[in-house]
């Protein structure tokens, strides 16, 4: 067999343990051949692609990035590449095509699958929020990063008697903000989820100073929204020609929380970091097992369908059910950490 | 209501963060107190322990070890307990007790229980071989070290032209052996789930240098052992005397395969290391999560049963299930390991 | 003897490590009593003091922050202080003062001392940029901060074909952004010490994609300026009212170059994650020999000066020695950090 | 100019690093030409070498390892080399060479400088122990990965009461124990440039007991040995026949302890991890340096000498002065670890 195999979206540790053990199972497993397209989906329309042998991929495993590259989908050339992916799959001659990417990679992969192309997706997000499957890879090492901020800055906010306020990525959905603010052990945390009333936050902080514990740490996902009407300061901060002059939601609160606490708060915005270098163990192993797993699945002929932990078994599951709803922070999960700030 | 507490068994890292979060949960969720036992069960026989409250656990999240310290069980003063365990229960006053532990503790959580004290286990160890439950904290820390370990032995295994046999923590099951492994992207992988043989070990080697990787890494769990007939020289390392001059399974592969590849192969022993220090992210999220929600079957009655992760949820499982059967590496999960190599 | 210590100014992994390495010696090696004064010199004057015994300093020295407390220091209570000092050492009974600190703490030291105060200093700063030492604790931890979030970044940047503009502290020296940007490998580095010229990152950035490596990472220090007129369209985005929209030289800079290169350019600010958590090994020694000589000098009655690291020793400076001029990155520095681009 | 590099002895982090900044400073500071020799001065004799150019280096600077291979020396194979110094150098057109290695390395170089080579060395020992330089690359990242086992093994030891034994590199110098044991806060550190007494080590453990302490670690280096006598027991562990059962100092003295305290000690031996991997920011800022000044050198003509680290700046010293003297720990910096148990 001949497959091809690329990945699209943003960076995400775990991409190249990934193509390595496509190319692994396929070529040691299987006898197949592998072919990498650049730069996503670019690649595989315009012909840049290059062989992927056991050379290609050795000492990449905990290698953050992707040896492939990567690029943003435009969504008229994608349509492009459905209507003609007969001609596509007979002009690299592949048998299968394995993205690996996030909703909007995998809601390609749909598009083509629909339209003919053998394709078996592999899931991909830093921020965990894809439907059909337990975690994703590249998660773990974001809120490992994410909690090693928290705890380095935890220990200043204590010694300077201060308010931390840690901005980490999560746009749509709050798990990292959930994860690493649990396992840093923050004060409070703020998800996309369920708008965050600024009061509450206050009176937990008051409350800290009150019995002794003069600092907090508080953890916001960047698409953390407050409450209506929550914070007045900080909308204040918006001068008198309209223009907001504190941009995202960190250094927001952060003003907001000075200003009515009257002691000082320092934004941390974490940004890039969190999606780069290394991948955790953890994230190796996912993302390894999902490249076996795929190749298994193209030779049984399984496609349309995307790798999936379930449990701790990989499972198959259609590109549908990934795709058509984002995978949230279940208020179940928001109770278990409200408890232990 | 008032909890009691205790940890036992060796060390693990999380156990910090599971007596933080009960006493969050309980003295902030329920106006609860909570007891802490010294030195496992110990300390409940012996009448020693101590009030826990918020300060009392500030701080431990990302510590290592557990404040309450840790023992040995011996089965009589255990049997002492199980039969006392109403008396011990009227003597301080306690309205359940969680006991936190791999195994062992787990069988005596279980003996109590019979007995009839109310009794929420919280399952234990870095090796994840606890059945009921998909992980177990610690275990993310373990796999975490083990692979850090094999990453920086690999850069020198790859300058220097050698072998490097790396022993990780496993007696019974492989589990770290498996997952430092593949992350580590060892080339061989021995458990104690499968005797291997050490022809399948040279015959990897020597293809490997026969296509120029003049380097190998092989990670084997303490309580791998060799198929019968299948490590002849490392027994001849045994003296005239009848003494084993190398011991560990580690030091005797090393030994084995250096004879019969006639190339340099080096053993290390992590040992203790990996069971020691601050919790990966993973596990402190896991062990805040079985602390929370062994408070909350407290407070629903629901006792003789042990926290367990399924999924992403957090179940309870009887105790039962914990024991009877230690959880091993299914030979499916060996064959995603094998074909990385 | 009664010695008393206080650590003042912004946080700085290995304050406790010194704090707990003065107890030690002190306590252990000359049989003599600590006090430690809270929140700096405001302690001093306050009268908030704590006994420090081993105990008081069992298991800090790993960790961030100061056990003590620290707060900014105000001219006018420093001076207060000063005129007052043989009172303020009858008062506690002190025979000497151990303050740590930055540049405005060893200034107030200084005059401290001239008042007649028994002083010896240890000099503290992340940035390095105190004289008449080698080196001080917290820059190394501070670099390996830093270093770790370019190592990340560069994977991203790779795979995306980005500029990545890392602004890392250092307000007035260069040294965290030159030795982090070494040894992160970035392709060019902006310090304090010397305008630079946009244009020469330009040049520097569009050379690289010409010869197929098509990304870059850029470490600014906060305190970095560009030279007069070569940031024209960053100062474009102040807006009609002028404001300026983009706040600090890192995403001041990398805005001006994605308008000028056409590429994606991203600003990632460090912070505060800098300056907090466990010290590097390298810090707690130098931390820890400091604390021990501090103690030795008091013992000779070596007053009026501070610990200082000269190669591999630890000598006593005059304090004025310290901070009558800032360390900055000489020339020659610069030259070998231009060469590795 | 055209310049042959090559790496000998044993592993260490930051050969990489060096590589690259001896390639980046000639080819692009100078229009140079750089070949990099194959596994030593083997490469040399037997004429394995390769072109190093920008390309060649790329993404090196943090990984482990050397890209050019390492191997033992020979003796006879030297004495050949120097005998042939003028041919070989005619033989690859070389101008200068670089040797990157130990004392073996270094001694080498020394002898083919004093036959005539163009000779540049650089320093490399993990163990800190060559005479002439402050540090060496390796040795920060050495200590560092040293001190992480500590400070993990130290939770475990406070937790579960047991007296902890890490073995740590250093077979002639104990610079890594002195430096991890001080980082790690160990409570005992032995070193080979002092024979040690166990009764020292047990009255201390005993001591720790008494107050509370129910622990210890002892960071022993491999090279460290007993005072004479002081250890009977471990002795005793050799056989009937006079086999020792117990090797390595790490081992005999946890058995030693264990009899003695009757108290549970466990030896841990560290063994390889602390010589590969990923340097810290400080080894890679060194090791650049050092290759920056090497080339540097070349241009000056400034043969049979080798880079060292003063104070802050790079010098260049006689090879001789390294390799006539091995740099042990003098006993003022024995004194300041003592007085922290």
């Amino acid at each position: 067999m001949r497959i091809g195999i690329l990945t699209a979206g943003g960076d995400c540790p775990g991409l190249n343990a990934v193509i390595r053990s496509v190319v692994h199972r396929a070529v040691v497993g299987h006898g197949d051949e592998v072919i990498g397209f650049e730069d996503g989906f670019k690649g595989l329309l315009d012909g840049h692609f290059r062989p992927l042998d056991l050379n290609a991929v050795s000492g990449i495993l905990a290698r953050g990035g992707t040896i492939l590259g990567s690029a943003r989908l435009e969504r008229d050339r994608l349509r492009e590449a459905a209507e003609n992916c007969e001609e596509l799959a007979r002009r690299y001659d592949i048998d299968a095509l394995i993205p690996i990417g996030g909703e909007g990679t995998l809601t390609a992969a749909r598009m083509l699958s629909d339209a003919g192309m053998p394709v078996v997706g592999v899931p991909k997000t830093i921020d965990n929020d894809i439907s059909a499957t337990d975690r994703t890879f590249g998660f773990d090492t974001a809120v490992g990063v994410a909690t090693e901020a928290i705890d380095r800055l935890k220990t200043t906010a204590e010694s300077h008697q201060r308010v931390m306020v840690v901005e980490v990525m999560g746009r749509h959905a709050g798990w990292i903000a959930l994860e690493s603010g649990m396992a840093g052990g923050a004060h409070g945390i703020c998800l996309p989820e369920r708008p965050f009333e600024v009061d509450d936050l206050v009176k937990m902080v008051e409350e800290r100073f009150a019995r002794g514990k003069k600092f907090a740490v508080i953890c916001v996902a960047e698409g953390a929204h407050p409450a209506e009407g929550s914070m007045p300061y900080a909308k204040g901060a918006i001068d008198q020609y309209g223009h907001e002059r504190f941009q995202g939601i960190g250094n927001r609160l952060a003003v907001e929380l000075e200003t009515r606490l009257g002691k000082e708060a320092r934004p941390v915005i974490l940004g890039h970091v969190q999606r780069g270098g290394t991948p955790t163990a953890y994230d190796r192993v996912l993302a390894t097992r999902f490249g076996w797993h795929a190749v298994e699945a193209v030779h049984r002929g399984d496609f349309g369908r995307m790798t999936a932990l379930r449990g701790t078994d990989i499972a198959m599951v259609p590109l549908a059910d990934a795709v058509t709803q984002l995978k949230r922070v279940p208020v179940a999960r928001m109770d278990e950490a409200e408890s232990v700030f």
